[in-house]
């Protein structure tokens, strides 16, 4: 077993699964959560078809870490995967309640995570956290505020820990994704030729296709492999080129 | 009284009074919030103090929008002057209530008030919307992550809202003050020749002084008159040129 | 004749005329420049059309420059009012001289402009200095790399100049426009009703319309004002909410 | 020898070494440019030193890219590694022709350089250009006037370039350098443990440390090996962290 820990949160979400499967194949010990994994079976389902991961029973931030500490002895990398079904509409159809549930799940959470996995890190000298996040804030969509406004807060988590947290040699960043593939938001069958969501990605996204789960993985087994560590306290979108637009449809200034 | 009605929130806060006064000297009917009037004796006084500004006796967002449009019939511009005395600190000292309490001052207050002013903004296809937020998420401080990341959500509303608003022509802007004077944060006996608080400022923001509430006033009053409602979903940094820093010591590339 | 006194360039392009006539509305001394005032009937013709400017016969930056302080003692206000018609195509089309033309006139004349006028705005310690810039950098259309590389470097000037100039209590921002009616660029004949430049409008500007010139004139009356200098350094875009894009045709995260 | 070809300019310079070796590391034949390999001797000693890199004679863009066409028949990868030592100053000190200069080492050269591999990448509907370039333009210290302009022009390239390759398949990013060692800009002499230059980084840099070339290598690797397309159109600062500051020396809002 690898002396490394990486802590993968929402493991069956997004790219949750393929990030951890890239961390395994470079030597980590993966703790994955989720939160299905309160429930023996789905633990023990996951492990079965996921040779080499293993899933905590833990759901609560500080009791995730705190099991994993007592049980690995520390952690080098926390890849908080946030993500939460917000509402969409008109501000005035949002409830407040809604915008506070948004805003539990998309920024409260990671950073109750940060806030547990921070003190061993710095004693350690040592850690990577990763913040997944969205790019959708760059250029909203209409009808997304709250959405964008809670990814938005979480987002300058990465950037504003990085200032306390440099000096002890952790390092922080985020990946801000948008247009990556999965079947609960972008379903490939949403996007086949000639539909309005393909002629969309057209317009819209230079590379003229979804993201894979498999780059993402990449990208975040990149920032934490220790090889490129002076890369800290940034934002990497993760859009194909995105926000982009068809050319004016004459000559412009 | 004139026919152009402005909310002002926080009136005895930061540039609050300045603001409201500006406003009024423009034209419009200025109904001012403040926490503390829900008391009716703070209410006379501030009256009494501030001749032409109107005092709402209503705390909470949904109820000051709704009682100013029952006595005004309509309002044209929302000052959102959004503050909250956050925690500072290493993330680990920082509570999780201490977060959501700090979210909820900064940014859920200003969505609330949001969403209650739009649908008549909306209806009447007029209106200005100005969030007051900080710039300090540009460049945080260390160990201000709680606070930054609330701010940074807050700001992002302005952008996101810009874009559901504009087809309605409702503008909606943010404001973002670093370094600008108030007897509660940035008092002038903190800033006397020679004190670290003035070194700091002579390093860091090129104009080395304090920003005034008058001058805080004339942008907000700018972006209320109407004259250049293409200004629109942007962030104005209010920060004399801040983030900056003294020349690196040596030749560099 | 007032003592305060503004200098315009290449005042009767886009928006240069319209900034003019604010300055005079309000105190200024106004001398315009032209690469047509070169000729001495243009200049007649110039300012029998628009009573109480003056248009100067220097056509060099520094010419233009040292002219005006011999005439009229110092110059308080600068704004710079770059265009260049940018050739535009894939990076292969654009031959290197058209780059170094568009350098030549997006870049190399507001730093010319910049460096003759800033000497003695330093020494009275007062002085504002606007570029006009474009938003296109923002979320640069297809095909326009020289141009938006240009812009971009000239952006930046008002950005780092305000890091030296700040000191001397001499202010430098830029406007950043994107969609303003002009006739050459954007004529009102191009984005009538259904038009695809209207329809464009509508899915990219959240406002749905052209920026006024009086809008602008607005923007850069107020930042040459005086009335809110601690606005400083700053990129204001004048853009109506663009970029923006039509919600995608789906639910996404 | 690979059939993937990388070409790296100014290979001395900076991290260009570091750069090759790891683009050779990762299975591409890679050639070598340097203002110094005009002069056979200069070739054959950096071969000999270098073993398993080529240097190629051409010095001029166009040239460089022909050739290397010629003899490897297609280029994958282009790392534009571009420097260039500006003057810096207050604006009236600089001659426009320094300017002028800047630009031409700083953005024109990675505007031919693009412009001549472009075609050949969008025939065979691959390839991956990275340039280099500074972080400066991020927050500019006084007196780097010309050089963050020039700097955030060329950087805007690969923002604006990726518009119109994207849909060639053709990925385009930058790379942001800031307090990176190198002998020639920040040698580690100047960062011995109480020098002014060490108290700086302390304060300025949250990791409190230069980069490594090392580092940028992998960055620059990553960026080059296709596994992760979808990060396209990005500027990636490679800066620790910076910029940053001291904390406020008081209490602030």
């Amino acid at each position: 077993m690898s002396n490394k820990v990486a802590l993968v949160t929402n493991v069956t979400e997004l790219a949750g699964l393929a990030c951890a499967r890239a961390l395994l194949r470079d030597g980590f010990t993966v703790v994955c959560h989720d939160a299905k994994f309160g429930a023996a079976d789905a633990r023990s389902a996951f492990q079965r078809e996921n040779s080499g991961l293993n899933a905590s029973a833990e759901v609560e931030p500080e009791n995730l870490v705190e099991d994993t500490l007592k049980i690995r002895g520390h952690i080098d990398v926390l890849f908080s995967n946030d993500v939460f079904a917000a509402g969409t509409g008109p501000i005035e159809d949002i409830s407040v309640q809604q915008f506070r549930d948004t805003i539990e799940g998309l920024m409260v959470i990671p950073f109750r995570l940060c806030r547990a996995v921070v003190p061993q890190m710095k004693a350690r000298r040592a850690g990577h956290i990763i913040l997944f996040s969205s790019a959708a804030p760059l250029m909203p969509f209409p009808y997304f505020s709250s959405y964008c406004a809670a990814r938005s807060g979480a987002t300058n988590l990465a950037v504003s820990l990085s200032k306390e947290l440099g000096p002890h040699n952790v390092q922080i960043n985020a990946v801000l994704s948008q247009f990556m593939h999965s079947e609960k938001y972008f379903p490939r069958s949403l996007f086949k030729d000639g539909s309005p969501a393909a002629e969309f990605l057209k317009v819209h996204c230079p590379l003229q296709r979804l993201g894979e789960q498999e780059e993402m993985a990449e990208l975040v087994a990149f920032l934490a492999s220790g090889k490129c560590n002076f890369v800290n306290g940034q934002l990497i979108p993760f859009t194909g080129g995105w926000p982009s637009a068809a050319s004016f449809p004459a000559k412009i200034d």
